[in-house]
């Protein structure tokens, strides 16, 4: 976690375009403090007879839901600056080309999470910051 | 918001019924008040190598999966009645075609939502009303 | 319920190790009492260009995103045991072939949820168990 899901249009983005979003994603979350290999985004290309807003095919939308932690960001001025930081993120990928864009986010537990067989470090723990400078989950 | 993800048959829907089934799905929401433009309804379609019910393959499922606003129906009679519209929305594109489905909702935080760059306006205000009038995002 | 959506690599299974994959995943969530038809799994291939972790293209990540009801796990012995029997089911569909995974779980409302038209039953309730048995919803 985060976890990004993208939908967007067929050929709306070229692979170049796809790892510099992915890395904006990423250095979002990061600048929180995370470990950079937490964030994951996928896309997925959805062709204009599956992607319909509001009722209607649509070819120029990119439609993002966002899985991040409960707790994670509390405090509602905090929520609103995450708010429009996610937006700036996702402007260049589409307001610049043209194209519409939704997003919404989910916070789910902590706790029920893992990777590769680890349990992740406390937030702001020695070995957080050990996953963080390794990029890689590190036993402790 | 409203976010339908339809993971269905291969072939299961023509376009036509695709669109239909979205046009469903967005008046259910209108009905609540709901600029129709804020409904996004995506399409999956799964291969029966791919789609696992109860660990055996299954090509005579659809399984919806639907995020809306949390707060948005607290009331128990309310969410009972609104869960019974979502399953006579999909009815018809599933019962009727000889396939078994299942849904649910999840309910996520409102305050980290964003559309086209703008903070949607609170629900039951002038500027909502005229979202769903214009059926697109205006700067307010 | 639950909804388990693994995205891994293009090629990463056989249609037999997805089957038994799924079949593990639903066994999982039998042994807590559920139905097994109640469990569903999608397997989603991702191509490398799609697939980012930590801002670079992936190809040997598998990402699993669980939901399932909320206050089904609550205790938190309960819950941390949960989450090493998840890890145990993903790990020899993913470390044993050298494959980085990751899942997290969300838990979204029990009465926004319907198959078939039908209410399912209440947990441990007879109907419930007749389902179990039948493995299909049943009017009751």
């Amino acid at each position: 976690m985060p976890l990004w899901n993208v939908y967007h249009p067929v050929g709306a983005y070229s692979e170049e375009e796809k790892r510099e979003f992915a890395d904006l994603v990423t250095s979002l979350h990061e600048a929180a403090g995370l470990p950079r290999f937490y964030v994951v985004t996928l896309f997925h290309e959805v062709d204009r007879g599956s992607f319909y807003v509001g009722g209607e095919p649509a070819d120029d939308v990119v439609r993002v839901a966002i899985d991040i932690f409960a707790r994670d960001v509390d405090d509602p001025a905090r929520r609103e600056s995450f708010r429009h930081r996610i937006g700036a993120v996702i402007t260049p990928f589409a307001t610049a080309k043209g194209l519409r864009w939704e997003f919404h986010v989910d916070q789910t537990p902590r706790d029920l999470w893992m990777i590769n067989g680890l349990v992740p470090p406390p937030p702001g723990s020695d070995a957080e910051r050990l996953w963080a400078n390794e990029n890689r989950a590190i036993p402790y």
